[in-house]
């Protein structure tokens, strides 16, 4: 009841004069009743779709974000280019397991990059193994095989990325290590906490000096049932047919939106999420949130008539999942008398804020006495280390990185699957990590670090 | 890696004599890694379905309940028996809308407990309030009429369960005002946080010196449609078709089993959840998830070899929904030398855990100090108020009530809807807050309180 006597009462004065704790109740008080973020990501995830660099509804994307930040009058609204690549997935995709008379479809779908196969696929033997040192042990007994990458994800961590950590590079490094071994294709076992039927697509990277032979996902039910099969049967086969392909690079755009600072314009503090996605579901969590909480974190501050002493600036990252090419390009052009002094990045999903991870001691140092003003929307967790890979190249250039830390659990459920659409976001957890993102970037943009 | 370490040595010597510290991180392992409550909770949910008091499926749940813990080999696995009321829905539940020549059925269900119509129905205008002061000002207005409670359940609360408890007057004394008023039915918008189509069933009261008048919860979009209608169009009337009604009492359980303290037996916490729901969806948040969660905290214990010095018993308690009358009838019973010292209840639904809320300052002030053994789950939030319903009547007895505070933002998604079933329940937040009934019940039972 007092909390609404406030609100009442610095509704019709300045919510400027007001204290932090004032300013960080009406943020999520805004957030949540306005809950204007699930409206865009409606339009964003459920409209436009998924959102592949240089696809077209990529290009969608970038005129949706532009035009978007200009309806709600943000200062400076613009597109930034940046060439990326342009990785089509094709029209043919099937993985098929054969053994003891048994014909199996498995549920599989290219990693990001792969080289698709000749028409009539690759069929070969499969070669299970769990680590690139078993690999390695393995001498030339994977030669002319399919590897089959099944080290699961360990749900034991109580953060699902610790897990996503600990077994990705079996898809980072997958193909090289599959092609050192004489292997004729790979395929792992899908990055997800949980057993389910989805294929997870993701990155992967081929070596110049080795040849690229086609990776696949497998969902981990699947991966399971195989491995299982692998221990029981002899002569078990699979046939990888792919049409994916990587066409020339194309031009795209970072899209750019701002509140000018009042004092301190040329000082100035990036949120963002990356507007792209992998060519599956809808791109909800990963990362149509971050880019609407981004939207909505100035929407709030400019509908609460805040003003930030120094510049916030929301941007919309190109080419996240496939190269980061947004980033990199975002990092290396030159602005003039312009200084970053942070960068806020929400690329964890849509869901409940926790608390912010952050790259810098001294940074860490200074935010966590604002960790009492996030206390109530229960996102007071600061800690060292974090900030998201669209950042990562301003982080390296020395600008303090802030990411956005949620609710891990579900994640991995969705991430780069089918699975990941506009329906397993909630319109709360989504608007209250819009708020962590407005408080965040407005107390740095009064305060400094 | 050094927590792995500590694993693998405790597993193979007495957890019991390692700090708790360790023997949290043990089971909140043992939680994620086994992960037995969302299997538990397949076979009570989506195998039984919802299961009202009285109904078949709650007699299937019973008897799955005690199967289970005798499975597990728990302690004095027993039923107890308690009559329970029985109030059936029946064949016929419609609701139409009509005005200026448009026939519109709404999204609407009988609440909990309510009188059915004659075949025919009850047609009549709608009178829309938000309040029951408003209501009580319209004077002789509402005669005759059909009430429509409308007012909303505020966005703005971090915890949902706030702006539940300001907007559920609505439902509990719907009918009571409205019979007053010399209304002939009454309405109400559903209890749900955000907007949707399900209708929100619930429990109402009748006072015996009034008439009895059905009782209805319509959706919240249709609410908000029929909001506008009415600010519009004249002559705006319902016909409301019910064939509910309520049936004799008749026998039920509440079904306990428990692991027998080693020093102080006679001092038992209860863990509990209630075993009834809704006839609506499959009761999976509520309280499905309570349920398998104390059986699965009793689990972990008992597979890590843990031993408490006091009696922790779990007790699914039947016909919370509508009648509380395996609460009571559990507080009620005289059980000999037997002294409760704690009541643990999980019923805010299978969402991550964020801490505890507890009934007792004594209790709070011990408990508190505990807090940094539930910091790596992320649920080390203890506060003072709280408890369950099931529990409320031994907590109106002196006992200490603790309540599994969780992240509150999908419940009133789902709350006593078709939409509260089983795939709306992740397993990871499901079974890790079992691995927080069974760290606190496991301190309250070798340190007391």
């Amino acid at each position: 009841m007092k909390q609404f006597f406030f609100l009442l009462l610095f509704s019709s004065i300045a919510l400027g004069q007001a204290s932090y704790d004032t300013v960080s109740a009406a943020i999520a008080t805004e957030a949540l009743e306005a809950n204007h973020a699930i409206g865009m990501l409606k339009e964003l995830a459920l409209g436009i779709g998924h959102r592949i660099s240089g696809s077209p509804q990529a290009d969608q994307a970038v005129q949706w974000a532009k035009k978007t930040m200009e309806q709600l009058q943000f200062d400076n609204v613009r597109l930034e280019p940046v060439m990326v690549p342009r990785w089509v997935r094709g029209p043919i995709e099937e993985v098929t397991l054969t053994y003891a008379g048994t014909i199996k479809k498995l549920n599989a779908c290219a990693l990001g990059g792969s080289v698709g196969t000749p028409p009539e696929g690759i069929t070969a033997e499969v070669v299970e193994v769990k680590s690139f040192q078993e690999l390695a042990s393995l001498g030339a007994t994977a030669k002319g095989k399919i590897v089959f990458y099944n080290r699961a994800f360990e749900r034991r961590f109580i953060n699902t990325f610790q897990g996503y950590g600990r077994a990705v590079d079996q898809r980072w490094g997958g193909a090289i290590m599959a092609a050192r071994s004489g292997g004729v294709a790979w395929m792992i076992r899908s990055m997800s906490s949980s057993l389910n039927d989805f294929p997870h697509t993701g990155s992967m990277g081929y070596a110049d000096t080795l040849p690229k032979v086609p990776g696949i996902a497998i969902s981990t039910n699947d991966a399971e049932f195989l491995g299982r099969v692998l221990k029981t049967e002899k002569n078990v086969r699979v046939t990888v047919k792919l049409a994916c392909q990587t066409l020339s690079d194309v031009r795209s755009y970072n899209v750019l939106g701002e509140l000018r600072g009042t004092e301190k314009p040329d000082e100035v503090i990036v949120i963002g999420g990356h507007l792209d996605s992998w060519d599956k579901g809808q791109g909800a969590h990963d990362d149509g949130s971050g880019c609407v909480q981004s939207i909505e974190a100035l929407r709030i501050l400019k509908s609460l008539g805040l003003k930030p002493k120094r510049t916030i600036r929301a941007v919309m990252f190109m080419n996240e999942e496939n190269g980061l090419r947004g980033g990199r390009g975002y990092a290396d052009t030159t602005r003039g008398k312009e200084r970053h002094i942070a960068a806020v990045e929400s690329d964890e999903g849509g869901f409940t804020p926790r608390g912010f991870g952050i790259s810098d001691t001294a940074a860490y140092t200074k935010a966590k006495s604002w960790e009492p003003l996030f206390r109530a929307i229960g996102a007071d967790r600061f800690f060292i280390g974090g900030g998201g890979a669209d950042i990562s190249p301003m982080g390296r250039k020395g600008v303090p990185m802030f990411g956005l830390n949620v609710d891990s659990h579900r994640y991995f459920d969705y991430h780069h699957t089918d699975a990941d659409t506009f329906d397993k976001v909630n319109e709360r957890e989504l608007a209250l990590g819009a708020a962590c993102m407005a408080i965040l970037s407005y107390l740095i943009a009064q305060e400094g670090l």
